[in-house]
């Protein structure tokens, strides 16, 4: 039995994604930004296939996560989340933003609590994103354990009308303490075919 | 440039492990017991195989995982727990353990501070195995991220003469409140060829 089957039994909430650049799929590449570190290649579309059926395509760059369980969201605020968090896919919603990040050795080197402590009382990142809640929908996927080049991929859906506050949502973010652990990051901007 | 090559040098941090168990490798399996869910088949001896060579091979059954970053850890535990670690391969530890566990949805549903209180507040997880080191090494493999099959993989060695604390310390451990969110658990025990 393949390991996705096991996965798609007994892991409901890790689900596989694959982004892929090339010539195909149906978000339309506007800008491919280094933020810091190496960028990625450009090219003219991205693919973006959840599931297990995310099999490889001829790609000029791919990149590939999971969905997986909260790792420093406690109680109270999962519960806001949930309360206002919107689908992916909106029609409205023809903008989107695929951001890859890698963190520090540094940062992965502390212990629990000192990441949560940076995480969201000294940086606010829950906080932070609940704000531009349900304007800005976003899906995080973990690359770390996978040997992937980056840590995460988070990736947003707005709307036209709600693109500068998407703007000011990664903007406070980049000015956070947070942000110093990270040692890469690629600001990927799309739109929608409509 | 492959995944495993982008992960040295930017990972120090995660060792991907591989546990084959057939006729190869420099442990023996004494038993395989299902301790909770489906066991595994047995075999005759166990190849653990650590770093980015561990190559597939015939086996019975192969279980992967990778070390990762602390996850319920804070300051104070992370400092105790690297002041008594014992290294792997110590000549006098002739006896091993793998023990592959799964937990269940529910547990992973869970806020990051409930399943941190669960696991130590409640269950001491951290503070028990503390108290048999350095015994008792122990290496923590994670599995959940790659599709296996358990979420955890965790290598314990001892001696001969500390074979009946690590017998008081997994039964300490499978009656705590953490352990009914185990919903597979697989205790396989060796000897190493001396």
């Amino acid at each position: 039995m393949p390991a996705t089957e096991k996965n798609d039994r007994y892991r409901p909430d890790m689900v596989p994604v694959r982004f892929a650049a090339g010539a195909g799929g149906s978000w339309r590449i506007l800008t491919i930004s280094a933020v810091r570190g190496d960028s990625l290649p450009h090219a003219a579309r991205l693919d973006r296939s959840e599931g297990r059926t995310a099999a490889d395509v001829p790609a000029v760059w791919t990149v590939r996560g999971v969905t997986s369980h909260v790792r420093y969201v406690e109680r109270p605020e999962k519960a806001a989340l949930e309360a206002v968090q919107p689908v992916l896919g909106r029609v409205q919603a023809v903008r989107a933003a695929l951001i890859p990040i890698r963190k520090t050795a540094g940062w992965w080197a502390l212990p629990q609590d000192e990441r949560r402590e940076i995480f969201e009382r000294r940086s606010q990142h829950i906080a932070t994103g609940l704000r531009y809640l349900p304007a800005v929908a976003r899906r995080l996927y973990h690359s770390r354990e996978l040997g992937e080049p980056f840590d995460f991929l988070t990736w947003f859906e707005y709307s036209e009308a709600d693109a500068p506050a998407f703007e000011e949502l990664v903007s406070r973010l980049r000015e956070t303490e947070e942000w110093r652990y990270v040692d890469r990051e690629v600001d990927v901007r799309l739109m929608r075919d409509i």
